[in-house]
């Protein structure tokens, strides 16, 4: 391992099995002898982390859409200036369970919140840093809803309906589609293994084209 | 009382009296038989209190400064749309204990955020709203931080050099001084006596001039 990290985000709706392959995703990376940290969003650092349970956790009083998007997005710079670009820097790839794509899935998709509001906060916080490549995990909708709710309680994101998380994989395709080269479709309703071996190819695939087997 | 109310907020560096002012100004509107609400930034409703926690505990992770205007911006969106707002179309004058012009000065002015940011976050949170009269107590630095270092331990901000509030200070008043009408700027290094007189003084006017005495 020399130079930069690759920075490899994670996203997919509620249930197409994102913890699974990140831990997947992780064991590959270790077998191949690639220094690494595995990181989520909201969060990954503790203030972030404080915002993350601002975020999900369930509450009388409305949350206001763009104070939703705020603190995603604060969040963010926290996570991202505090600890993925550290890791790139030192040579360590970052494995991060959602980040952008999952604010114009969830909260432009999903929520209706205009895209360019949160193109401008995009560029506000990362000015042009994007992740180098976009593992999406997709499988219809109700595939996933019916794994997610057999995990237990759903939390505040997780009561939507059914036509909310619809909209957030459209987003999270016409995303992949508009730019194929970062994005990897893994079709996510596949048996297990199936979904594992994809997964592994993929981040193999990126560790021999980073020159670093 | 009928219509829309007055939205007032009031500015200052650290000392310079605007909680006892604010007191003032409520006394003020109460004796006037004007109804209202008194409230404060960053904060005001549960959600918004439970940012301003995450923004003002010192803590070992530095503050990333785009996330701390974002955060400030998050809790505006929650206190403005959920409370402030509210209060008004009922007909409610506001006091608000800072607002935007406080983050132009502090994360602007104090911090060095360019202010094209701030701009662009206030344009995305408020849209076209800002307050309608901003009342501005005025001291010189050294006066007002030996006033809030007598009041107790200080909290993340107040730990700031001189500098630091020299620089606030001067934001507030070129901000003032560009737009008179809506700002009435209290010279609060002078006794409490008259910084209280000047307060009614404006608060009598403002009632009077919305036709409501």
């Amino acid at each position: 391992m020399n130079g930069r990290g690759e920075f490899i985000t994670f996203e997919g709706t509620e249930g197409v099995g994102k913890s699974t392959q990140l831990a997947n995703a992780a064991r590959t990376l270790k077998g191949l002898g690639v220094d690494f940290i595995v990181t989520r969003e909201p969060g990954g650092t503790p203030m972030a982390e404080a915002i993350r349970e601002l975020l999900l956790s369930p509450r009388d009083e409305p949350v206001n859409e763009t104070t939703e998007l705020l603190l995603m997005f604060a969040a963010r710079a926290q996570h991202l200036y505090n600890r993925i670009l550290p890791a790139l820097d030192q040579g360590k790839w970052v494995l991060c369970d959602r980040f952008t794509d999952a604010t114009f899935a969830y909260q432009g998709g999903g929520r209706g919140v205009p895209v360019e509001r949160i193109a401008l906060l995009e560029t506000l916080v990362q000015g042009e840093i994007r992740p180098d490549h976009v593992v999406l995990l997709d499988a219809p909708v109700e595939t996933g809803m019916a794994r997610a709710r057999k995990r237990g309680e759903l939390d505040r994101f997780e009561q939507e309906d059914l036509e909310f998380f619809q909209r957030i994989r459209d987003v999270y395709l016409e995303r992949a589609m508009a730019l194929p080269s970062r994005y990897h479709v893994i079709n996510a309703a596949l048996p297990l293994e199936d979904v594992s071996e994809s997964v592994a190819r993929v981040l193999t695939g990126l560790v021999r084209a980073a020159g670093s087997s």
